[in-house]
């Protein structure tokens, strides 16, 4: 894998950071920023053109012309309706197949433009594979770690996440006096930290000094290649607005970003962030 | 089982309901109301004291005068503050055995007070052996019934609470738009209803007609005799706001105290309610 990168960017510190990640590995790389998503001032000099989502067969010339064969798909982007693409000429042909794609749930939508590209000759790569500086390492990633029993917390709630995987559901948990206290599903970690938050702010729930710690994973079977889970600065946020005292991550199987910045910023908020490596993980 | 019972009552409708039902069967009922908790106007002619916590050693004391050997705790009671439980007397000697029950979860506190009254030589029985009536039947409660997708959603519901069990969470969960949209922990089954209706009305949740069910189940080994989940006119009133269809309640398992009013409740707001019975569940 040497040749040049295609990076198909949507919104968010992400992209520009895993740009530069991979610009830094010496390999040629270029910048498919999604309209409306990706910021193109956020990549300095790189490479760059701006595509709508309608400019699917242009962007596909493009990345042929350029004889590039792999490409990662990294940064968030608003599902987009599909009366809305304004598909030029040489994108109509590949609708069918999205047609179809849009008709499931994110995680379908997802595997469906893996499969797209895939099918269009494409290798796809995840962020991991490109930037495996953007995940969380194995052990703490400030100057505080989890104390033996934060860590019987953390192990707790990846175990409580492993046994929702089968249902689809539960990329994060939080576990506080002695309990789980919220379980992730549609609203997203934020929401639910938040929701921890005002039950700790109004009484309801009473944590100690040390208790409180978000646990986040990947579900057994997401593709990390397109869904991978992440935290960021307002994760941080977030986890110390609620009084909670840190967080668990599953080590190589979360991003973080720029886990300098991360560090830096758990630091300043006191809270532990820590990396878990499981058993069966794979390296 | 035909001696006189004791109903030790706290607040809401069920209280009153099980001392209705249970006279109705012809036995002497005596309800002791717990001050602050339970309403003594709502139990009629009942035979009925009321008593502080802190007034434990003389509800005792009455109990024995009476021959009372069987109880019934039913009700809910605000997690009492063991500074505020100002004893008297006699109820002195037995505060060690609550000061370790306070010291855990609800969970535990409950178990505590299980112990208590067992220890004291009584026998403790839950308000489905008391009242059955007061707990949801198998099939359809009102007029509508789930359609076998309906029924689907729910099968799913009750195996993620299963698997939810060992860790002592998820009395009740609900699913939509082809997934887990939330699961209760800390926050209630209410929350939980709202944060669903939030999501649904303001677009980030797609619903179809007749999706969206609410299911609700004791954990395993929850002590039914004490901690029986509840469904009530309020939970059908979130269930029809947030724009769900229907509720599914393990059979026997749940109660929904006035069955006929909450059928009619159903009827009324166009929801089904279905009681469920699942392999390995007792008679």
């Amino acid at each position: 894998m040497r040749g040049p990168l295609a990076i198909i960017a949507g919104a968010g510190d992400f992209p520009p950071r895993l740009a530069e990640l991979a610009a830094a590995s010496g390999r040629p790389v270029f910048i498919a920023a999604l309209d409306g998503a990706a910021d193109p001032s956020a990549f300095g000099q790189a490479d760059l053109c701006s595509y709508r989502l309608g400019q699917l067969g242009r962007l596909l010339e493009e990345l042929r012309r350029r004889e590039i064969a792999d490409l990662v798909l990294i940064g968030s982007l608003p599902r987009p309706s599909f009366a809305g693409l304004r598909p030029e000429a040489s994108t109509l042909k590949y609708l069918p197949h999205f047609a179809r794609a849009f008709r499931g749930g994110d995680d379908h939508l997802l595997r469906g433009v893996v499969a797209f590209f895939e099918g269009q000759g494409f290798t796809v790569h995840g962020p991991a594979d490109i930037g495996p500086e953007m995940t969380a390492p194995p052990g703490p990633l400030g100057r505080k770690s989890a104390s033996p029993s934060q860590r019987e917390l953390m192990t707790r709630g990846f175990e409580l996440l492993a046994a929702l995987s089968p249902f689809d559901v539960g990329q994060a948990a939080i576990i506080a006096d002695h309990r789980v206290v919220a379980i992730e599903a549609a609203e997203g970690t934020d929401a639910m930290i938040r929701r921890v938050g005002d039950m700790i702010a109004s009484g309801r729930l009473k944590i100690a000094k040390g208790d409180g710690v978000l646990v986040k994973a990947p579900k057994d079977g997401q593709d990390l290649r397109v869904d991978m889970p992440a935290i960021g600065p307002q994760t941080l946020r977030h986890v110390a607005a609620a009084g909670l005292s840190g967080i668990g991550l599953r080590a190589g199987r979360v991003l973080v970003g720029d886990a300098v910045e991360i560090a830096r910023l758990a630091d300043k908020a006191g809270l532990f962030i820590e990396g878990v490596a499981m058993a069966g993980d794979k390296a």
